[in-house]
């Protein structure tokens, strides 16, 4: 059974085989690749982008998706063994996720950090259970640890832009935000850019450092493609004459309250895209609040591709898909 | 770009070709029209009739749907420039909207007025935005001013049963309801009949005036139509010898509390319906209130078009799709 | 009209059928025999298993599903004749019911019991509404008094595990649960099991007695098929050499509290496995919640069909929606 839930399921090859099907297909499409295929899509948090963008493809493939929605004051799930179930989760991965895949072809699975113990939240216990108990493959729609999906629109719109991403010099920003976020998207952008072979660098505020375990992984995977990894707290520093600005809010890296998200002067605005090398790009895995995480000047401005890196996310899925379920090619 | 989101989008000349090509149309099925197709649905207000009928026109077409509900506790969209986006509105509509635009050929849109302000409403601020910004057509499911497909169908049921709709006297009376309600389906009413060449009866308590610029719209229809519109506090008056008692119920004329919405008087029932020419029909937009706002005796009379008038929601809006994205003819 | 709400509209002859046609087409896909249609799929209350196995027959057979969810804040549904309708029911059924069948080939409906009066849920006010005003197949997707696709699925299961039903010990018995749940479940696997010609044994505490105009048509369709139907309150007794064990926790007989819901010495273990037939086999409709209703022992053992059960659901409505709707065949 081949599932799609993080990088490391693709590893470099995977994630260059998928960003050059996805490019080739965005300039012809390939039909009905997924003729008569349902995707089955479960979302524990809501969306919208990741909705639309995986029924397009569906819809544009020749299949169907299901559209179900766990958390929406239906029913929770348990995934803990052995317990007496009389509390609020009503239903046991152990019969839900085998009797899902009876019904369609693979299983599209989005669930967020709680946000109440990092550690735990890292582990990723619905991701895996879906990943132990499905008898189709699973794709993450973004999970606790990673957003893979989003991480590979990323660097298709690096690789589109530069027609390379080996040797690129690209840069990760924390940015402002109202309240802590998930690690998710900034994790699966330093997996994927670190697996494409860039030079990677992460800015951040002391305090916001990003878990132990991803950096290792990332630093694996940077080893094997000629890239690097760095880590910084100076974001001018990590800017200059980078390819990429991509700047993302992020929750504290100690678990409780930890440090203060509103550090306004880390939204990035126009003094920052100067730093770039010449033809640098603006990027953001979107939605983004104007004027607190990003500054508008950077948003309508010429240099931002955060449209075509949404764009980009069914690009990507397309490919992902045909590898797990296509009927074509 | 062609957008349909008011009546003057398409103007006398397109609400007649809409009409007829939906009446051939509903005589013989044009098959799949839509092929391939996919209209993205986004509510900002709950809907069942209007998702059912624009997703059995994809369905029908050889198309398909996307339906994303904006206002359902997921987010909601920023619309004003400049502003710092630390409150309840985490995306911007400059972002949503091209994104969204990037997945569908067309995008469908409901959002209804927020009742607090009946000017500010009246500038229809969210569907204005996705004017702007969508790359794709934009098509009214209703909004704050307007809910033109709804229009359409009143007028294609006219059309059906007189064989006609210039010259015909058409009566438009409120009715009572146990809140104030918002005014886009009277003005569609009022503003595809006038379009229609009717003669345009309108009948109201006093305090419940339509707005000015709904009103003068109108009159410039019926000006280049031949029809007519005339507004009167008398509904008996206005039924003698009408072809049509359309009855819906709407909010006052003022902002704040405004007129009583419970004035049981105005309530049509056989009576009023004994008024009307021996053809005579009554139409409804539905949900209605049995009894509040329209009697038992109309509804389950012979003279009721209301469930024919709902079918038509449906043949209208698969002319309306065909001309902004059809595959065909 | 020919609607599917209860195991009385298909009789023993139907259940017959259908099972067949379903067992046939699970060896043997039947390929697009419901190209084109649309299935109105209204839940007022929600569903996962229910939704995600109707839509798969639909996008299986070339059709489409609309899901209207009625109950999730919407507006409610008012069945009542003759009333003023000024409170929270917004519509009629005398008007959603036709206009939602202008738009679709056939309408699926979920709704639940409320609980506060056994015999008034026992009439089935929505569904009987449903059957009344609609003007194309209505089909059950369990109401308060039955679930009937859920005890087609149940049957399927037996008679694919032991190539017959006719004559074969069954046994439903009582389990507990963290609140009293609707007695749909337990009503249709003891009507469909009779209606197969099983001798099905109910077991239950006292107090937990099914109602009797239920046990009434059980026994006439077993004395129709030469099954039979007894009823004890010695669980263990119930299961002694039978071919299934059905377990499944319902609510008190009589209205209002009612007898104790966690009974704990009724919940199905090993040792009540080791009372059946050497070929027996578990089933349940799932959810269930492990080791308060069920132990793990039983549901992680090899004679669980619990999930081959639930992907029966499928196949079942597979072949009825081809009764009512198909295209092929």
């Amino acid at each position: 059974m081949q599932h799609f839930t993080s990088i490391q399921d693709l590893g470099p090859e995977g994630v260059a085989r998928i960003l050059n099907l996805a490019e080739a297909w965005k300039r012809s499409s390939p039909g009905k690749h997924l003729a008569d295929k349902l995707l089955g899509m479960v979302f524990f948090n809501p969306s919208l982008r990741t909705r639309a963008s995986f029924e397009a493809v569906m819809a544009r493939g020749g299949g169907s998706a299901v559209v179900l929605e766990v958390g929406n004051g239906v029913w929770k799930l348990e995934d803990r063994d052995g317990v007496v179930m009389d509390g609020d989760r009503a239903e046991h991965v152990k019969e839900a996720v085998p009797v899902l895949s009876r019904y369609v072809d693979a299983l599209a699975v989005r669930t967020f950090a709680e946000g109440k113990d990092d550690a735990a939240d890292h582990l990723d216990p619905v991701m895996s259970a879906f990943r132990t108990y499905a008898t189709v493959p699973v794709i993450s729609m973004e999970s606790a640890r990673e957003h893979p999906c989003q991480g590979l629109a990323d660097l298709l719109t690096v690789q589109e832009t530069f027609q390379k991403t080996k040797g690129l010099p690209v840069t990760l920003t924390w940015a402002p935000h109202v309240k802590p976020l998930p690690k998710a998207v900034p994790n699966s952008f330093l997996l994927t850019a670190a697996a494409a072979g860039c030079h990677v660098r992460v800015a951040h505020p002391k305090g916001f450092e990003l878990r132990p375990e991803v950096r290792a992984e990332a630093e694996a995977f940077a080893a094997a493609t000629g890239g690097s990894v760095e880590y910084t707290n100076d974001q001018n520093a990590a800017l200059e004459g980078s390819a990429v600005l991509y700047a993302k809010a992020w929750g504290p890296a100690t678990d409780g309250p930890g440090g203060e998200v509103r550090q306004e002067s880390w939204m990035p605005g126009a003094a920052q895209m100067d730093l770039l090398d010449k033809d640098g790009i603006f990027l953001h895995c979107l939605p983004t609040r104007r004027n607190l995480e990003v500054a508008d000047a950077i948003l309508d401005g010429p240099r931002s591709r955060v449209v075509d890196e949404a764009e980009n996310r069914f690009h990507v899925q397309r490919a992902l898909l045909h590898q797990l379920i296509g009927t074509k090619g």
